[in-house]
């Protein structure tokens, strides 16, 4: 998105506001409704959207004002900022929020940062913006190794950095990937995506992006929505996308929002959502093919044998039987299976299962 | 700590059971006692420390002698990871040491995680050495914008990584910031602490740390072992250690973490903690000098008036009359206050705020 459309969709707003108070009227905006009866499964995308239900914002209605006002509020920051060319986080923006309007007004408008939350996700979804592009930072998590230039324009300079010449570190994937940044150059036949910061440790210390000639990248846990998008771009340049996780309640959340995406962020649907995504373990299959497995599972948790029942009752998994008979699987056991169990062998076992599946295209869909 | 010193220790304490058994003798060896008793403020210093306390384990006793073969299989883990030059995660550890002892066992020895934890500390206390030297990575959490060069020698290869060039993301603080990693390059006046790091990326955005020819860290939240050992490392070189966080709980803790160590890492003692670390803020005293923070202040939680009581007692902390007065002031206002809420006036105060103070030399002790 672009800053100056940002603005200039926040000027509308503004303007349409003025010019419903100048007719008299009462000033409203609609912004699609959020609430899980509105999020559906897109077939065709394979990516959970939201439908066609709007809600009608409007200031003359005595359950709505006091949100109205706060609302438009934030919108008056926002543009602030982005003309500024200045980032906050959300905790930033209700202290500016509580320093400008707390002494004009009766009550604090602002009293919990969590009334503001959900006020910057309607103006994200009225005006088809994401909060990135009103300059709000996110919480930043994920790295990246691999040969990739990145270019930040940022504070007012610009940096090129190497994702292949960060040592042990990696390239932090920041908040915002579309803003002032931009991918210069990029030498890879796919992208490994790895659950745990440790195991990405392990597998860069092992050269495997060197190797493979692919990007390493983990999301350290549940990926944030900076690293959700830098997927999605790097699926746009036509790249697989290959996900590695633990075989349970968690590793397969985490596969899943990156794939279709999540219900708390349906509003941005295909923005942050990657359905080309396939599963490369680890998988119950994989006790099969490697047998060592079978003695380092681990009994499964109740909140996975909950997960996995509920997944199976999800559209858009159970569509595919190969989830069906994994998830079957654990159910039957009760066992999981952790993806650091491939160091029991040897440290570098780890990167040699990977190579593997991946020659012989042996993944979920 | 040396990689030869690591193993010329392991393979001593191998030796040591070895000669012990040859004389007919159960093999044992002693470690220092890391329960509270045993955990004293050294006032010279400044620094929690362990005290004089021993323990002995000994194989041949009913209840150690299980934890005695675990922690000699950690020993032997830990060395052939050494010798062969590669890392991996406790869990990692967890899954080698459940591969190989698995099917030799009546029983699983570590069939939790859980029990190998305290084992790997009682190694790095008998020998005297950190678990990042047994090649054990630790969650690493933190980042670096400054005028810095490090040298990193990871996976056979040495990269440079300067610190000013990193954008908006910054150098990725790594688990272990001694083995194959060093300081090629510095050129601060000094290094600034910042809590949170949203906080960090609005002050990387403004160019904090050039214009103020300083190291820009954030631990994010509590600070991690590699980033504790790096700005003791950064101490050592005189750089003055300024703390900004939250007046609350949570950000003294921060602050008093970094200062004099912590109790569950009391056994690293001066490795790790920073005593010549001042704190910048903020702080109550802050709203008598900055007028507008006072309509900024938010209502004290119970865990804060919890926490600065305690606090109080303490007699690393309460020998400093400026703590006194400051918790005193929680205590009676029950009041706390937020670093962001610097950016109520405009969103580059922060900078301004801290410029100021370290101008003026305002800090607490």
């Amino acid at each position: 998105m672009e800053k100056i459309n940002t603005l200039e969709k926040l000027n509308n707003m503004g303007k349409d506001m003025v010019g419903q108070i100048k007719k008299g009227h009462s000033p409203y905006f609609t912004t699609p409704l959020r609430s899980r009866g509105n999020i559906k499964f897109d077939k065709e995308e394979g990516v959970l959207k939201l439908g066609k239900k709007d809600e009608k914002r409007t200031f003359a209605n005595v359950g709505q004002a006091r949100k109205f006002m706060q609302t438009m509020a934030i919108a008056a920051k926002c543009k602030k900022f982005v003309e500024e060319e200045l980032h906050t986080s959300i905790r930033g923006l209700y202290y500016q929020l509580k320093f400008s309007l707390g002494e004009n007004l009766e009550e604090d408008l602002f009293s919990e940062q969590s009334e503001s939350n959900p006020l910057i996700e309607d103006l994200e979804v009225a005006l088809d913006v994401k909060r990135e592009d009103f300059n709000l930072s996110t919480d930043r998590k994920g790295f990246v190794a691999g040969d990739m230039l990145i270019e930040d324009t940022f504070g007012g300079e610009k940096t090129v950095i190497d994702c292949g010449k960060q040592g042990r570190s990696g390239w932090s994937i920041p908040s915002d990937v579309d803003n002032g940044m931009k991918i210069k150059e990029l030498n890879a036949d796919y992208v490994l995506v790895v659950e745990k910061d440790a195991m990405w440790q392990r597998l860069n210390e092992d050269k495997y992006w060197k190797k493979q000639n692919c990007l390493l990248i983990t999301p350290k846990g549940q990926a944030s929505r900076g690293t959700r998008r830098l997927l999605r771009k790097l699926a746009d340049k036509k790249l697989p996308i290959y996900v590695f996780t633990d075989c349970d309640a968690w590793g397969w959340y985490i596969y899943w929002a990156i794939k279709t995406g999540s219900m708390n962020l349906a509003y941005l649907g295909t923005e942050i959502a990657v359905p080309e995504a396939r599963f490369i373990g680890v998988t119950m299959k994989d006790i099969s093919d490697f047998d060592f497995l079978s003695k380092l599972t681990i009994k499964a948790k109740p909140v996975d044998i909950k997960r996995a029942s509920e997944m199976i009752d999800y559209p858009w998994i159970n569509r595919h039987k190969e989830w069906v008979n994994e998830l079957k699987t654990v159910l039957r056991t009760k066992q999981k299976l952790e993806q650091d169990a491939l160091q029991g062998p040897r440290l570098t076992f780890v990167g040699e299962y990977l190579a593997k599946k991946i020659a012989n295209n042996d993944f979920l869909p």
